[in-house]
């Protein structure tokens, strides 16, 4: 029995486009001599479609091109494919997410998702009943365990003192396992995370050991919106051993022999995890890179400060572009210092990026002028430092407006969660590449970049962090050193903890309750920040919901 | 046997400000005389908490403040008061929205929630774990079914073609009627939508009919950032008539003789729905007055431009905050005409409001002076619109920086859906005001200001709205009359049909297509769109998740 992984890159609602790239692949598996194909989980529609699946003719047309799909490939061949279903009962959720198994022309035989994510960035319950009804995919002779996705992580194996053994009262699995399959089948739709790549790796071997039977694992690759989704898609043995590994971050495709699988050994490089910080520069590249290609945009801009968060993101967009594609702009101050401007157009050059230098002042000056009436002689304080940010942001936008580049959002995850940002001005862009990139990480991003020659200046990694909006600014007056910053800010959004389980990070509870605070205040700013990237196991955006008006 | 309901306006996560609300209405029920008291679902932390839930200081401060209440009061009165409940169980989610019921100085017994709202606003399987254990609270030799919120609405009563008739495959009242329960109490948190209050009311009368049971509905009043919850708890008879109804969108309370509620012929208006614009200006001050009392904010600013959205948002913030409050800036440029001027400042006269009037024709000029090496001759286009919105969005945000006076929204939901209005621009605010509001329904709120005098000025509400932004520009000339729009969105975004079902509209198809394709391309901009006062059935934000990188 050869079976073929399909790991793919999908568009949301591309019927066509992603029919074309299913039937591609199933071509490739027959004249390969495949038995079957698997696909990720909602494959026809893209991962996650959200409330697309709400409306009517977006499932029905899920439905159809399912049923085309069946009529445009060798019959001989078995494909599993991942799509919404219509529940047939008329009660509960209106939705099953649902594997079909087409053979023959037709739909042969349909799997249901039990277990439905609905934390962090997951809504599944939001659309789909979880199916309560399990039976295995037969198959010339081969008994198969048809799971997708979550119905593998039944037990939650994230580092959280606060969660308890199992997340669901079912276990699919166990279910399954009982009508003696031979291998576990998995369709997936499963977003990187630069701390989860061992601990995702670790359930299908620890699932594989267990039951003694080979895994085979196929995610979506390519990114979402804010959601990188990995690839890396999984043959597994019955010994627990990564036999075979699909890349990272990219469309791929192999077959496995199922025979083989289960008694072959294992290249013992096949598993290795790769490193932290070129893995989330990859995660961030495929971010870009597909952000652009989906919604069809070519170039894009951003400003250059002289400080290391646009230097980071210029280099991440230089390589998911091409420097041709890139039109940076550096937008001076009076109170910039010329070390700044000298760094960025060394940046831009050493990139062979394209650039322009517009000095604000004068339009700074006609903003004071405009607001005399107003302002009188009221001392001047954080709103002209605003006004200079928001000049940035109109005249980035002027150029996004005038030539279609879009605005590349440089915030770092530090700055936007304590607030350190001007809404309107540099929080402003189409895509936020750095939101969830601390900015000791945006240091480890820029020696990655300069790991063989100097692409980002050093000036721009030892000078110290400044938003130069008044004189002789430095981040360090208003904010704790970063690393510092960075381990409050990690015990507090990611692990949860409460800020009397912090002592062992050996700072001071004042700091850890000020920085606190300004996370919690500043929940109004990330409202209307641009979608974020995510490569953490809790960015800000869609997987992290908090009450903008609450006292906490 | 005497029950109060006590309808109260909690403050999500201030847990001081919170008991000693609900201590108060024990004070009062237990000094008339009652031998129970109601509260609403969640009420110890407010509804919805949203992620803190995931905090377990959170939740364990909730469980303090339950015990603290259960011996703050008088220990010979009942009080059945909601909050989260850690879940015993090692399986399962974490948590049970829970309602206490409190006697002698502590928790007596607990009853769990069963139907866990997961669709539109509500994310309740996110965090809780369903009953499925049911059992009646036998209190002074009555017995009570006690339920939370959604467990009254096992059948989804909205017109949707597309709905099952039962969104849940439990029934949680079967389950405990068949326990003979005299009467039905329901803990509630269900916000307002000004469509849905004749719907709302009929689950509780339908519920009452068919059990041939008296039902008392406890809802909380007061706006929770979008959300407003309108209150309007209520006392139904066994007849399924409306005996008792508490205010809307203010705090409330009421004590119910059981006996009197059985037996008692009710007042034939108690169950008078209200009229819909005018519930929609109260929801819309509501929503107001609470975002900035909460967040402890005073006072307000917005753009006056002399259109009606400008216009009824400072109506509805006058009445809100009071005209002290309200510092309102008119920006001309130079393609604004004087009697938008004129008219604005009729307007800020007749409600009593500060303004001053600051040209942007200068700084529009300096900006188009900076960029002038950029775009040389290049064509003027929307890039200088774009400009002159942003210039205004900066110098409105100079104030409320300055002044601490916070920046109103004042878009609408027609332009909000069709992506008409500009980034960082008219789209900045704190909050919106009107982005759940079609235009349609911003002319009535207009009307209904004037229902007695004169506020708007007329020539407001009659003349073509345009934005002001080139010479002659009207809506008109880029937009279908709104009429015709508003139908066509009310279709596609609250009522979710496919194009082809709306011919019955009377409108070209091309025109169909031309909306929705401008709905969805504009998801981009909504992403980055300040918290909309939510009142209608969908509005733009936490109800509406759209995948904005997708073909469709």
């Amino acid at each position: 029995m050869k079976i073929a992984l399909a790991q793919l890159n999908y568009l949301i609602g591309d019927f066509e486009g992603n029919l074309s790239r299913i039937v591609d692949a199933v071509q490739k598996a027959s004249g390969n001599g495949a038995d079957l194909v698997v696909f990720s989980e909602l494959s026809i529609s893209g991962y996650p479609p959200l409330d697309l699946l709400e409306r009517k003719d977006f499932v029905t047309t899920c439905n159809r091109y399912v049923e085309k799909l069946a009529t445009s490939i060798d019959p001989g061949i078995g494909v599993l494919v991942g799509g919404p279903e219509f529940n047939p009962s008329k009660e509960g959720k209106l939705l099953y997410n649902s594997a079909f198994f087409l053979y023959e022309g037709r739909i042969q035989q349909i799997f249901r998702k039990s277990l439905l994510p609905t934390y962090d960035i997951f809504d599944e319950y939001r659309y789909f009943e979880p199916n309560r009804d399990f039976h295995i995919l037969e198959f010339r002779n081969r008994r198969m365990a048809v799971t997708i996705c979550e119905d593998l992580w039944d037990e939650q194996p994230f580092e959280n003192e606060f969660s308890h053994s199992r997340l669901y009262t079912t276990n699919p699995l166990e279910s399954l396992v009982r009508q003696k399959p031979e291998v576990i089948i998995n369709l997936a739709a499963s977003p990187f995370s630069h701390m989860k790549m061992e601990v995702k790796q670790a359930i299908f071997t620890g699932k594989a050991t267990r039951y003694k039977l080979p895994v085979l694992y196929c995610n979506q690759a390519g990114s979402q919106t804010e959601l990188i989704f990995e690839g890396g898609s999984l043959a597994v043995n019955p010994g627990g051993q990564v036999v075979r590994r699909l890349k990272f971050f990219e469309e791929d495709f192999d077959i496995i022999d199922l025979d083989e699988l289960i008694h072959h050994k294992p290249n013992p490089d096949a598993g290795q995890i790769p490193d932290r910080i070129g893995s989330m520069a990859d995660a961030l590249i495929c971010g870009i890179s597909d952000y652009f290609r989906k919604m069809r945009f070519t170039s894009a801009t951003l400003g250059l400060s002289g400080g290391i968060d646009s230097a980071v993101t210029l280099a991440l967009a230089t390589e998911a572009l091409g420097p041709r594609n890139l039109h940076v702009l550096l937008l001076p101050s009076q109170y910039s210092s010329q070390h700044s401007v000298d760094d960025s157009i060394a940046l831009a050059q050493n990139l062979g990026v394209k650039f322009d230098l517009l000095p604000i002042e004068s339009v700074f000056n006609q903003f004071r002028k405009t607001l005399r009436p107003l302002f009188g002689d009221l001392p001047e304080d954080i709103t002209e430092e605003n006004i200079q940010a928001r000049i940035r942001g109109t005249l980035l936008m002027a150029l996004s407006n005038k030539f279609g580049n879009i605005l590349l959002n440089t915030s770092n995850k530090s700055e936007t969660a304590v607030g350190y940002g001007t809404l309107y001005g540099d929080m402003s862009g189409g895509l936020s590449v750095l939101g969830d990139v601390y900015k000791t990480d945006v240091y480890l991003l820029a020696r990655y970049f300069n790991r063989e020659n100097e692409v980002i200046p050093e000036n721009i990694i030892l000078k110290p962090p400044s938003a130069e909006l008044r004189p002789d600014q430095k981040d360090s007056d208003s904010l704790p050193p970063y690393d510092k910053l960075d381990q409050i800010l990690e015990a507090y959004i990611e692990r949860q903890l409460p800020p009397e389980q912090m002592t062992g990070l050996g700072i001071e509870p004042g700091l850890v309750q000020k920085i606190i605070r300004l996370v919690n205040q500043n929940e109004y700013k990330r409202y209307q920040t641009p979608p974020i990237l995510r490569v953490s196991s809790k960015a800000f955006g869609i997987g992290r919901r908090l009450p903008l008006v609450a006292r906490y």
